[in-house]
């Protein structure tokens, strides 16, 4: 039977690879890469240094298909997500059907950590629901870009016993979730932590953590809102994308 | 000036080590442990392992304190744990005032990821607070038991464009969390998942993780709440402990 294995690379430090995960990488006969179109060449190299430097026991091929474009003017983000996902799918499905013997491995090459807002695994799923194709797969966790920011900024998530919720920036424009003070965004495309700064909260905001670009700032929201807003975009502009992510911390109220 | 790395070493599987936790280790003068007067010896055991395996290259020394009493009768969870707090970080700034030579390195090795429902970071800022001790921190992230049990579920933590909480058995039991349908439970003494039965939710748990006890159940929360809470009960008695946390997910109403 066919295997496939997803791998969680870490957010950006080579380092951050597991054990567990180098294993993983020497058993694989065909790394499969969707290319994104907009070439974030970093990302590229990073992803090529780390076969460089971890599968080293093993003959392997790399295998890219063309990622599918995702509808981005529509406002119905859920079923545009679906629609590209089901696309991704096809693409994928027919990789693995011409690419991967049936005794082979094959390897996706997550970002992070695969269960954080990465639609591999929905991928697969979706695939074997077809019916049309059988493999096996395995999932190796690593290290996220939220465990990431956490250990730069020397900082827990939660506040003793208290809860912690991880959401998009999308939904932070609509307002500061309900029920709890410690709250770690990730894809906002808009600093909607500006919309925020009536509130008590402290901001630990990192952008290409685990990367040479690394940037850190954190301090009261009201504060370092704006120079936060202002390095973010000299960043973006400096190098033609950004990837970044923040804890709000608001003092609990009762 | 003294240094304290924080290292956080995986959720029971010495292969989840990082090659930068691997670093880490291998620049370490003295390893400080507190004893947790209930052993758990299969936790030490690990722990010595995963010294034995990757810090190899230099000499090292494991310092053992003496962790102090929790109080578990009172109602009062924060006090109490601020209580515990303090007296830990007394026994800590005492070890590293009379262990740790003016300039050597330190390190606590943290179970999971030091940024989950982890003191450490806590105490060495209480330390560094009083001023009388002076020591750099570093912290490396690991992979946490929330990474671990979606991984060996395959599952992701989030669905579409959508908000995870992690939140505690203790506030479980409370109630249902406002505004998320994707709830992630840890320190859950109590089975808090029995109390929502009601819910239209699967549950994907998991004890052990990483261990070669390792217990994983998964299905509509209805249907296996019962098993899960049998067989929890079961591990827990030949075991001596249980180390457990799930992943609730109820489809969205909207
Ligand atoms: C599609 S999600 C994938 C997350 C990934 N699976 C993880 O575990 O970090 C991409 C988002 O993750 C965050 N992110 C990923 N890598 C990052 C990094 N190196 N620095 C800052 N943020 C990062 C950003 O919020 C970005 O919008
Ligand atoms: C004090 S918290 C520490 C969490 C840790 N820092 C982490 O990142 O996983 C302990 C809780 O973590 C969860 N946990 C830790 N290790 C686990 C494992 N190997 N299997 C299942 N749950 C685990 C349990 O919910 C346990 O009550």
């Amino acid at each position: 039977m066919r295997e496939i294995v997803v791998v969680g690379v870490g957010a950006g430090d080579p380092e951050q690879m597991t054990m567990q995960a180098v294993s993983a990488l020497n058993r694989v006969d065909v790394f499969f890469v969707l290319d994104k179109g907009e070439v974030k060449q970093e990302l590229v190299d990073l992803r090529s240094e780390i076969l460089r430097r971890y599968a080293t026991s093993k003959e392997y091929r790399v295998v890219v298909g063309q990622d599918p474009e995702r509808d981005r003017t529509t406002s119905a983000y859920v079923e545009a997500v679906d629609d590209w996902r089901r696309r991704r799918a096809d693409v994928c499905a027919d990789l693995i059907a011409t690419e991967l013997g049936e005794d082979q491995v094959g390897a996706f090459l997550v970002w992070g950590d695969p269960s954080l807002y990465d639609s591999t695994l929905a991928i697969l799923d979706d695939i074997l629901a077809r019916g049309e194709l059988a493999f096996s797969v395995e999932v190796i966790p690593g290290i996220s870009s939220v465990s990431t920011l956490a250990a730069r900024h020397r900082v827990g998530l939660n506040q003793v016993g208290r809860p912690i919720q991880i959401t998009t920036g999308r939904r932070l424009a609509k307002g500061w979730p309900e029920g709890v003070d410690d709250v770690v965004v990730m894809l906002d495309a808009q600093t909607a932590f500006t919309e925020h700064v009536d509130q008590d909260a402290d901001i630990y905001w990192g952008a290409y953590l685990g990367t040479p670009d690394e940037l850190l700032i954190s301090g009261p929201l009201r504060e370092v809102a704006a120079e936060i807003e202002k390095v973010r975009a000299e960043a973006r502009e400096r190098k033609g994308w950004i990837m970044d992510t923040y804890l709000l911390r608001r003092r609990p109220k009762s």
